[in-house]
């Protein structure tokens, strides 16, 4: 898994959360152990399937990161990560994965993406179960951390 | 999404739980309401990607029938969800669409399907976000609840 396949995801988020939330991230620096997991407490994933590979995507919020994206694209703060703040992360790991798809495309490189699941709960762990590389790209800002996370089977 | 397409999923669950951990689940009464949601403490998602549809699948587990499972299947039962229980539901959820996927093959109905992804995390709650049908279907042991999920966007 190289940068350049990387990049438009990690760009896909950075402009994604900066463009409907005015929320800028920080990028820490990118883990390649099968052994880290990414921790949080809403999480959007997608699968995608390719004719040469295919791999899985997440992306993880801490709760008040999750609360304060949420407050600044929709004018009000939920209390609690509710079904509204589930679809906002589902929507931003589709947009970002759609992105990235459309700018893999064009360089040859095809796959299909299934539909988003997301999921919530106090500090729950992602793990993708692939025997390919692995990439988890953590992700600083005041209210809290991002992971994002791509694997590939090969 | 009809009975012929969402069968081999339940059959595939139940033999599979049956075979590799003499495990057997009560098939409950499904759901197709989409506000209902999957809730338990070890997931197994995975992503679908055909040519006519794509979707996603989920199968949720209690943490006392996640254990006993393991223990069945290893012979030894674990304190607690840890990263070899995580396998193995990772395994059960891609051995599952396997079949169900070579099953509904044969009858011309074609998808792909990416890698598995594992959710840990007590109590968390499962949403697939797609506009399309949902099956929820919940399956009941002595040892705690099941929840397979099926989901696709048309």
């Amino acid at each position: 898994m190289n940068a350049e396949f990387v990049n438009p995801f990690i760009t896909g988020l950075l402009n994604v959360l900066e463009t409907m939330a005015q929320t800028t991230l920080k990028p820490g620096k990118p883990k390649r152990k099968q052994s880290e997991i990414a921790k949080g407490d809403v999480s959007g994933l997608i699968g995608m399937v390719g004719p040469q590979v295919k791999g899985s995507l997440s992306i993880t919020f801490d709760e008040e990161l999750a609360l304060t994206i949420m407050e600044r694209m929709v004018g009000e703060r939920p209390d609690t990560i509710d079904g509204e703040v589930g679809d906002m992360v589902g929507e931003v790991v589709n947009m970002i994965c759609g992105n990235a798809k459309r700018d893999l495309s064009e360089r040859g490189f095809e796959f299909g993406m299934a539909t988003p699941i997301v999921v919530s709960g106090k500090q729950h762990t992602i793990s993708h179960q692939v025997d390919g590389p692995k990439l988890i790209m953590p992700f600083h800002s005041e209210e809290g951390m991002a992971h994002l996370e791509i694997c590939f089977d090969k």
